[in-house]
């Protein structure tokens, strides 16, 4: 199967409108009236992102899901994607369909489509990159460089299962319930939250807590002081106790949204994330350093600030 | 050198407004009042599409060409791009000062700026991608499926250089001045040309001039007849006689336009190319097959209609 046949046979079925039926040299779309685009790429490789083991459709959903997460912390609505394949000429048929059938799961879920795309042969590892293409109100993007001193931290959801479920993957602990893995492999970006008016800075937390912390920190020109016994944890992670504190601050692939809220919009957010749980976990102060602290105020020191992927 | 550091030194200088510094989740852009936007992206994959010993910096300027030629092409002009990499461990930094050196020159020519993107380690080869955004009138677009029965075929410049190109860098040719090679690593994308209500289909020629030629015949349900000598030639490919007959009509990589014109509009072809050499080289007609004759109007038979990476 050449280039064209495998494109009209895989990719063609998840064109959007704006791909032209993939048969064109590039998309064409209108942007929605008076919105400004967000745009962001992301990238998945074999080894460095996922395991050659791990379920193609996952892989696909996956590479989707941390770009809309992206999107989300942008506050940005999204429109569609265009896609890279890198696969290796052993790469056989039914992990081409696998992946396909993931796309075409989270395109319905999620209410994009594909705009086009680059498909190749590769030597060696499976390479797969997407770009998401968003909309959002003019000046309305959330930055990661508005928080004030005084300024509460929340989080979205719970804080440390993916780098948890990492371990478990890799056979390092036990995972009775499967969340811990499912976490890891599939994330649940926040997209389609109103937080425009309310936060004053954003980010999502693919690279830990403790690092993307140090993001809107830097961005905003502060520090920030977060309690680690507020960190909200699945019931999973919490069972696994405090020799796994470190893991949950600091290891990265949650894309839970981390916010700056001042205090007087805390009703509205909890209003405008609905069911999600949001959890206040600290304060943006003056300073540059973002402190961990115990319950009664004493300083925990963490090794490792940071993920950076296997 | 972490990641945000080699962000920081490397890429933020090159970042557009759209960017945000290259600091945030994603770029921000607010589109041309009133214009549709253009999205395509390609990738340039070591032992795939560049050889390691290649410069850094052509690399990069043809990762960037390759989809500008795409824009060319839909009739668009260039506003700014998302770049991917993936590198080895074993890069050394020379290797990205000079890629980055690469982008910027190819920045300033065309008039673009980087809007976002993403860094990685890989395990084995290089791998790169760029996203690169433009815009058009809305329904201006030059599409494929235009060509009507009687519209002349032209190409813009000369054709099978590149391929050329690439047998002399494989030491199987001998390119004395240079060009050939220089063709293969450094394309020229047509971009900026005004087309719109001149053509009625549009193609860049990256597969090679025969299939290429193919997809607008498939676009338009049409066939269509070249003449072999017509094709126009730089002196150093017709230097090489006709023994390179094949290489040059179904080598790819040229990126020069492949355009349907109706006979009234060839006149104003000629204007909106100025400079630019435009060359009739044949027919589109009834029919599904691309037939390439001689002077004297007898079938050629090509073994191999399409060029698809080393």
């Amino acid at each position: 199967m050449d280039e064209f046949a495998r494109i009209a046979a895989y990719f063609t079925p998840l064109a959007a409108e704006a791909g032209r039926g993939l048969a064109d040299d590039a998309a064409v779309l209108a942007p929605p009236p008076g919105r400004e685009l967000v745009l962001t790429v992301d990238q998945m490789l074999e080894g460095v992102h996922f395991l050659p083991a791990d379920d193609p459709a996952l892989v696909a959903r996956k590479l989707l899901r941390r770009n809309l997460s992206d999107l989300a912390a942008m506050g940005a609505l999204p429109l569609g994607y265009l896609l890279t394949t890198a696969l290796p000429k052993t790469v056989p048929r039914s992990w081409l369909t696998a992946f396909v059938t993931g796309l075409a799961q989270d395109q319905s879920i999620f209410g994009i489509g594909l705009f086009g795309g680059d498909t190749s042969s590769s030597r060696t590892d499976i390479g797969l990159t997407a770009t998401l293409i968003g909309h959002v109100a003019p000046g309305q993007a959330l930055p990661r460089n508005g928080a004030r001193a005084g300024d509460r931290i929340f989080v979205t959801g719970t804080i440390g299962d993916a780098a948890l479920g990492l371990e478990a993957r890799q056979g390092r602990l036990a995972d009775p319930s499967g969340w811990l893995t499912r976490r890891s492999l599939l994330p649940d970006p926040r997209v389609g939250l109103r937080l425009a008016g309310i936060v004053s800075a954003a980010i999502d937390i693919s690279d830990g807590l403790v690092q993307d912390l140090g993001h809107l920190c830097r961005g905003s020109g502060l520090g920030a002081v977060i309690e680690a016994e507020k960190v909200p944890l699945s019931v999973e992670a919490a069972a696994l106790g405090p020799a796994y504190l470190e893991t949950r601050l600091t290891g990265g692939d949650d894309y839970e949204l981390l916010l700056a809220v001042p205090p007087q919009h805390i009703a509205a957010l909890r209003e405008a994330c609905g069911v999600l749980p949001v959890t206040e976990i600290g304060m943006f102060q003056a300073g540059s350093t973002v402190q961990v602290v115990s319950g009664s105020g004493e300083p925990l020191r963490l090794s490792d600030l940071g993920w950076r992927h296997f």
